[in-house]
């Protein structure tokens, strides 16, 4: 409608029945975002080949399934984190090609098409208890099209464990560093190569580690340079994000 | 320019020169906001009426006066928040007419027309400590042309010093409380008067209070209905939301 | 009793029975707020056309229904707050008229008369689990006769649904921003408007959002002028104050 | 049994079996509490006319009452703070005497033998959510002898309730103030009166309240002289802190 | 004045020129507080003895010092508290009465008359650096009129310095605790004695001591029955709360 | 295999198939870990003795089954800590001669065998509360062969339970500290011994005691000399390490 | 000498003189680092192009000096951060050619190649008073040969600045958004973009702002994709990670 | 003289002079301490060999200067720490052969004798902005007889740097870890060694560091066994605890 606002207004011009000062006055007077805001859009979609993504665990198993079944008619990849067994049930009752991904809480329907230039992104982690975060990272970098690398369990309490797989990390595009309680093999991790790091601290901890906080904290103050961190738990920006990295590094 | 470039793609159309679909498509690729944000910034000059304002505690006294030289030459009033006597001298020295008001740590220059019909907007401050914060509202709101009301030092502890002003507190459109410490002033006032009470905590106080902090969530947690919170300190904020109401309700 | 004391008093004044001098002394020594706080009270019956509200989350269902059985006798409109199902229905056992508002989590007796021409206020909510607070919100709004005004869903991330509603935000009285995670939002309408904006955050967001102290954090820090701020996930206090101002404003 | 070799020695002293170099040594050696510290002990025992008090929620049913068992066998009154029907349920299968105060959350067993000339303490409490709290105070305090006053639902949001009973809080020997919230029925009471106020910040509260760390920062930081603070929802600290004042006062 | 519009009222209605009902009417709409308030100022006025107090350290010299002139007028002692060398010289020069107690940076007019049967308060200090507020405390006490006895330098690392003086413990009518880092001396004294214990934390202490809350913290926390606390540094509080209790208890 | 590669390479270095300078060059290259790490790992076997430790409270009961079964093929001791019953019964149903011990929450597989000569290790607690994790250090400490000494509810509310027990404080080689509430304990402790001190702080406790908040700062504050903390809650930590101590001090 | 070791080893196995078991033991033996860790230092140095960087606020003049002139001598570029005027004379002294930039407090020796191909890297800051952490990004992202674009002062309080501006933050590669107060602008520009953001939370602010508390607890609860988030102030690390995306992304 | 009352009294019992039973009176009321802790002060003694300590920061230099003097008559060492040159100058005016250590910022007078079978306590830093901290550590070390190893400047963000120095790690008794910003270099070394490591946080860092919050956090969290933590900046607390264990390990 607002395109055709223009248009009348336009061929009022083209044909005489306005002159060009009144018609200035009146795109003044028209609400921009009719005319400008599709660029802001446009741009957005350059986002194409991410999957839809579903925070599921605000929404009730319905509200869930619903929106899966909406957004799987157009989008190749969609994706729901942080969901629970009886929210895939939900989903699976109306998308039986859903998948639910249990170790990192993801249900996914649809099947990326992973492009083997691009990465990969190293995800390490540094407990068992961290895997939940570590995985939501990992299955979001692979709905993403990139090669995802996991290397789990390489606390620095164990510093060997980290330090034998040396040319993993070498060979590495990005690499997101998992770890609750200390947070100390993010500054590990960082001081040992040359690529970006994405630091995810997890509510992984007891006592003073206040739900996350300490390892946040220790984050944000690593020693190591080109670190950078997100919110605690927060596996899903780390891999959205590292998927970018890997995404323009590869010229995508 | 932008409006030059629009002119001629206009020109052209009414000349037969381009097509109602051409024009249509260059609109949507022109940048929107040389269309739009005139609307934006139209809708914020209705804030006419309200002084420009400069936060000087961040700047050199050579920056605060060259601000004050350029905005004294269109605005009606300038003020200057947080301002030591250095920044006033090095403003007088260019502009002899400027003010210092030195309770409140304003500068200021040009003189509002009080509008007798504004307000009046009363602030009520509890201890004499926090009258620089008081007055930096009072300043603000006079500043705006509106009236303003100072009932100082009624804190609860001699809370018949509040209790006498009783008519005071009803007559007032807007009411500011300004309080450190506790900051129970907030609730005892919001809970005497059926007026929008702006709620002021200062960083006056010792130990526990933790600059400010102990006021702050007093007056968030206010058992009080009809009371709302602006940061710590913020004088500026609360005179300046409050002229805003006033000018409302007297129809301005 | 205390006004047959009074009485007693001054009829053996006018009869001869007692002195000027011995009056005083009596006064003085009489409970004062037996005189005066009448006045109190009766500055607060100001705010009629103000529902009566029971916040019920720390009331049992029993207790919840029999508060509104008493308050419906007298009172137009009577709201019930942070009410789940079986509170409603210990309400709606005892009044039938009764009507729950699910997505505000509001109980409702009573049909409040919306004056047109007060307000519209507007709330605008930046995610879709910020809606049980701007529905609190907006109900509360309703409830005291003003006319809400609902833009919900129109976070920064994209900012251009935010935009495309510019008259409904130019048009507005009062604007309430209910925004968890960061809590933006509020700093992008009021930069964007001249009315008051009241801002909620609200306690959703994960890790380090630390229970919406994020958010609140954010409003009171904000960078625009004419944003005040309220507690944590306090619909009901944004909705309160924002009726007060537009009926002010109304002149009503 | 201590004592007994206390005896021996001292007599082997007495009849000439012992030197006083030798005893010096000995009794160097002898752990000094075995000398000592029934003085401490004594000290201590000055406090009769104190209850027992057992600390319920961190005890089993079963624990909590062998606990009661034992104790009623020698102390005039048993409370048993914190505890819930589950805990009482157990104590009175066992003490068919035992009550339970459910607003108070306490068990008691055995009947205090209030002095009427200790006292009153006068416990005021803000709102309906902070009786819990209010009410083990006021159960301590009567369990110890003195007489208790309760004036509750008085907060500041209406603060002509509270102002109405300005005579009991006139003739009242100690006053605990209980409020949660923002706490500041607490400065507001100290400025009103010339007695020792005592303070309890309770839990109750909302968003920024922190669980009562609000309304603790604001009593700490009260303008008011002559009120000191207890731990948040400490009814029992206040209540027992306060009759030991008030039976000082009363020369007990 | 006020007192004359009553005295007016009442000789009309003694006089004849004026009816009963027309009286009580017009006592309604009087200001309450020129009534009633009275008697409150009459209740604070129960705390005659208690000495003046000026807290120093936001006021300028020149205001101190006038200040006190005008205090010293009417008051038998006018204490200032947190108050430097400077101030004092500026109160010296106009009152050379003055005394300046250095290690409590207390400034003194006036000799209190101690009255041998109030108190004693025992003023109870863990470190030498606690004792800057010690002093604040026990000054205020004897400016009270009670008598003050000093225990110093006890803390909890060298028990036996405390215990030493256990019969100064026990012969104290209140005892007050001052200790900074842990703050555990105010447990050990309350485990010890059974008087009220004041505790106050100071703001002494190194890294994690975070300015005083540590001992904050702890002292709220503490274990023993009967012990309040007051503000981080709060010597004045802890004095005068004690002192009210002295007085009490000796019946002044 | 890389032991392989190391030794084809030094095999045809040693029959004149290659160079020392090629060689060195290829050693170089080879990943360190091949070489180095197992003396990394040879230092952590020197701490054979220690049993092996599972945190049981993230694992679901198989889990912890299943990894009981598999280190007790080859550990002498296997400790699962933070077990509940449920997590105890699967592990019996695999392994029954498994032990649950319900005060510490550890299940135990496995008899160690304690050396006599090394320690005690006094464990003091201060409340009954604290027994949990008082248990878990000690049953560590059993453990790993060292002698375990139980001293509990010994709190500073009643100092003279502490001090009866002064030689078991003298014999002890190390002293574990476990309390919550303000931690005072802690400092008491390393005030009356010369032997290293290690400060469990427990979140026991109430109100401002934020989850154990309180006795951590408290004892991280500590006044006395020779007390080092661990995290909240950490019995196992504190426990390990001073089995560490007690061994070495022992030349085990 | 550690390879004159293994040189010698390796010798003694080629002539006979060891055996290969012999050897592989030693080696074994001997520390890894002499062997390996050349790797790690080459991994590192494959960040070539990055200048040498020195953090001179914790180092004397004369400190920061020497360390210029150590650098200067290896390194294309050296930088020195968080540097004031006495820190850039001293370094000015010995070398003449350094540079003060003023604005990113940053002394800089040595010049820069900037690659037109790599980048080009935004930043945007919010204020001026954000500018000294920009630049300081900025001159990094410089130093690193890669094209910087500043964009300052478009705050969300006026939104409009930074939507003129759409086409500069298309363009880049990677985005740095500073900003204090409530830090919103990264979360309006990560929504309005598809390139990696960094956000660096700025002190700026008053009040709640808590030293930049503010800002960065509302980066990291963003609710754009898309975001990470580094220390407070920490312009550098900003810099350099940028700079590091931007050379992977050119292939550099 | 306490032991004369208790010889009078002995002897008056041997003597026939007094009875048992009042001896034993009299011994009950006796003040305890004049007993028993003779024997607490004689276990104290036994930390002989240890320096004393004098906390300089909060005296003058007067004050400092004469407690040196004081305690240097009778103790072999006497070390100052947290002292700035003023101090040293006045220690030094009096004592002409105090030492000023000004790395470490400790004052010493006398000469420890080093014995070379005690210890060595490494001591490890991170960062050169630590040292001050290590040093304290170190010379707190020496000052009690034990070898001191300085491993310095080993941070995690050059992990070779520390790994190059393995056999230093493995030969020490105990370890100290130094580190502010975030800590890690605890949890790497507590990863690598199997000896007691006591951790040190500093207050070194900016932003998010919180004046060492995130290194005090990041050690409490450690995910290495064996590490302990002292409060932040307490190089003379860590060095006091580990000469301890040197000396017990020692069996000195």
């Amino acid at each position: 409608m607002d395109e055709q606002r223009l248009r009348n207004l336009l061929t009022d011009l083209s044909e005489g029945r306005a002159q060009v000062d009144e018609v200035v006055r009146h795109l003044r007077a028209m609400p921009f975002e009719d005319l400008g805001y599709a660029k802001v859009d446009h741009h957005r979609a350059l986002r194409t080949g991410f999957p839809e993504v579903v925070l599921c665990d605000s929404k009730t198993p319905e509200q869930v399934a619903g929106i899966f079944e909406a957004l799987s008619k157009s989008a190749e990849v969609v994706l729901g984190t942080r969901a629970d067994a009886s929210r895939f049930e939900a989903v699976n009752a109306r998308l039986p090609e859903a998948v639910y991904h249990q170790a990192g809480r993801i249900i996914q329907v649809g099947t990326p098409t992973v492009d083997e230039g691009v990465g990969p992104c190293l995800i390490v982690s540094a407990g068992t208890s961290d895997i939940a975060v570590a995985e939501e990272a990992a299955l979001v970098v692979e709905a993403t099209g990139c090669v995802a690398d996991r290397l789990y369990d390489v606390g620095v309490a164990g510093l060997h464990r980290l330090l034998q797989h040396h040319s993993r990390l070498a060979t590495a595009k990005v690499i997101i560093v998992v770890a609750g309680m200390e947070g100390a093999l993010a500054s590990v991790v960082g001081g040992l190569v040359s690529q970006p790091v994405i630091a995810v601290p997890t509510s992984v901890g007891y006592g003073a580690s206040f739900g996350g906080l300490a390892a946040l904290l220790s984050m944000l103050n690593t020693c190591a340079s080109g670190v950078v961190v997100v919110n605690i738990d927060n596996g899903f920006g780390a891999g959205y994000f590292s998927a970018m990295l890997c995404r323009q590094i590869a010229g995508r």
